[in-house]
């Protein structure tokens, strides 16, 4: 294991003392940044995070140009569907799709088993590219898509406006959706400690779309299945963050699911989610992606209005509440850096 | 004033005694009913909404196929902007847009005042033939876009996936949008009170993306303004609905508005709501609208649930947590509000 030179983002994760608040920000590795589109305009994206020389190109851009505190392998969440046997298809503009989406049991049964170390090489490679060069600079953060949001892409095809086709499967077939819950469990927890094994240094479990269920199914559908995946990961003492978009009703139950960090989005006050659940688990985020369009003034009054309201506390890292948009100006994200690396310092001091 | 021979809505608005919960559904007047459909058929959907006889039409069909306890008048919250002189055009299967969005200050000082009773002259004649058409047997909603969703679908011009126009707009041009939102408010109240005049019954007040804003600017941009229009309304009686969808932060807050009834969506319990806000306005809501693509069972057990969760109080309007959606099943729907008026009688025993 790297000697980190920074490992600010690890300490708050385990919500050990720092001296300032960490940041890094999800789709850091993205279209915002110049530099990316350059290497985009060279390739496809499904080429891009199945070649680890690009992969790690990307990964490490915001390192070197915005200053986070942290890196996140540049790939995708769908990488597990497809390895199962999903064929994927890159729609320009319109984001990913399954050309056979999920409709019953039988095509659940008919998913492989994936063995990680070989059906997804090319990311485990790409992670050990990264902390090579890295070199300890920051710590290195894999992922995964929950069950739900996996099973949700892979029954949709897509993207979808109303979410029928998962509901329709999920009240109509719940075996074969607890059946490919299970399955898709299993898959990444496999997946998260073989990537684990090769370097990384903390885990995002995203579940983009738990925010589609009631709170009951909630627990039913995607929590459930996030503390199976938790409690199965193969780790030391890297630190796991859940990151359920929407999912608000009840922060108590997230923060129990075995998990260091809950990620926020922007819709909820980080102060009274702290007081809600105490110090059990360190929070990440929550500044409203489109702030970033506004001038710096009102970004750095957001920025501190979330450390003033998280308060002099420590098991904070700052992001933001949903990925960065494409047509941010990077030198708002750099600012942004800038901000809550100078002024959380105040906030702690014990 | 006619008589109503149903009034349990009305009642259940003012948290007064009723021996069993009223339901209504959103967007119940809509394309999953055939008979709907074929009235569309025959035309456009803006033709529609401006034909006081098609309008009246499609908004009693819910009524009799249905069983639901009130009517809503309808019609698009569009019809403000567009009496305003924005000019809306329907494109077919994705909605309505404005040709000409709202860019700065300049757009917004264009803007036309309006007189309802003039330029909606079309939805309060349709208000006058449903009364007269329903003859008392159960209350009709009267309804508009909150002033931030109004501004929102002006900027943007239509639906959007990031809202990225709306938020650098008030973001970077607070004083327009301020301006903006003033207008709106304004037009609405004029509006809502011009449609209580014509006879309905009730009013809800549509936030759809007021959960787009964190949640101080959900107070800055949206609540005050849904407050002003309140504070406005010139009415005897007749209740309001807030249902901002999403701005699920601080039900205290909505619940202080001035509305006496908070809708809401499908994402939160609705017994803890009120364990949050007590009694002090009644609750709409709260069944997830996929919840109809499943079988009896299932739609019986989960408005159980929804029943059970708020419990034996006064003060619950039965609805989905978001409007029907096109390919329900209109049986489902029936069903629904057969098993509510049935099970929910149990709940009102003192």
């Amino acid at each position: 294991m790297t000697n980190l030179k920074n490992d600010l983002f690890l300490k708050a994760c385990r919500r050990e003392k720092v001296e300032r608040t960490p940041i890094w920000i999800m789709r850091q590795a993205g279209r915002y940044l110049p530099q990316y589109r350059a290497v985009r305009a060279k390739t496809d994206f499904i080429t891009m995070y199945k070649t680890p020389e690009l992969a790690a190109e990307v990964t490490i851009q915001p390192v070197d140009l915005i200053g986070v505190d942290a890196a996140i392998i540049f790939s995708d969440i769908l990488v597990i569907p497809e390895a199962m046997g999903m064929k994927l298809e890159m729609i320009e503009s319109k984001g990913p799709k399954f050309l056979d989406p999920i409709k019953n049991i039988n095509d659940v049964d008919r998913l492989k088993e994936i063995d990680p170390t070989k059906d997804l090489r090319y990311v485990l490679d790409a992670v050990s590219l990264v902390k090579k060069e890295l070199n300890g600079r920051v710590p290195l953060i894999g992922f995964a898509g929950s069950p739900w949001t996996l099973m949700t892409y892979m029954v949709e095809g897509g993207g979808s406006k109303n979410f029928s086709e998962i509901k329709k499967f999920i009240y109509n077939q719940p075996q074969a959706a607890h059946r490919l819950l299970d399955k898709l469990a299993d898959a990444a927890a496999d997946y998260l400690s073989a990537k684990i094994e090769a370097g990384t240094d903390a885990i995002q479990i995203f579940d983009t779309w738990g925010g589609l269920l009631s709170p009951s199914d909630f627990v039913k559908f995607s929590l459930n299945y996030i503390e199976k995946v938790i409690s199965q990961i193969k780790k030391e003492k890297e630190p796991v963050i859940i990151f359920a978009k929407g999912a608000n009703n009840d922060f108590n139950q997230l923060a129990e699911c075995g998990a260091d960090v809950v990620g926020l989005d922007w819709t909820v006050d980080i102060g009274k989610v702290r007081d809600k659940i105490g110090g059990k688990v360190a929070l990440q985020g929550n500044l409203d992606p489109t702030i970033l369009y506004a001038d710096r003034e009102k970004i750095k009054t957001e920025a501190l209005n979330i450390l003033q309201s998280f308060g002099n506390h420590d098991g904070h890292i700052f992001n933001l509440g949903h990925g960065i948009l494409p047509d941010v100006d990077p030198e708002n994200a750099k600012y942004l850096v800038e901000v809550v690396k100078e002024e959380s310092k105040r906030f702690h001091i014990k």
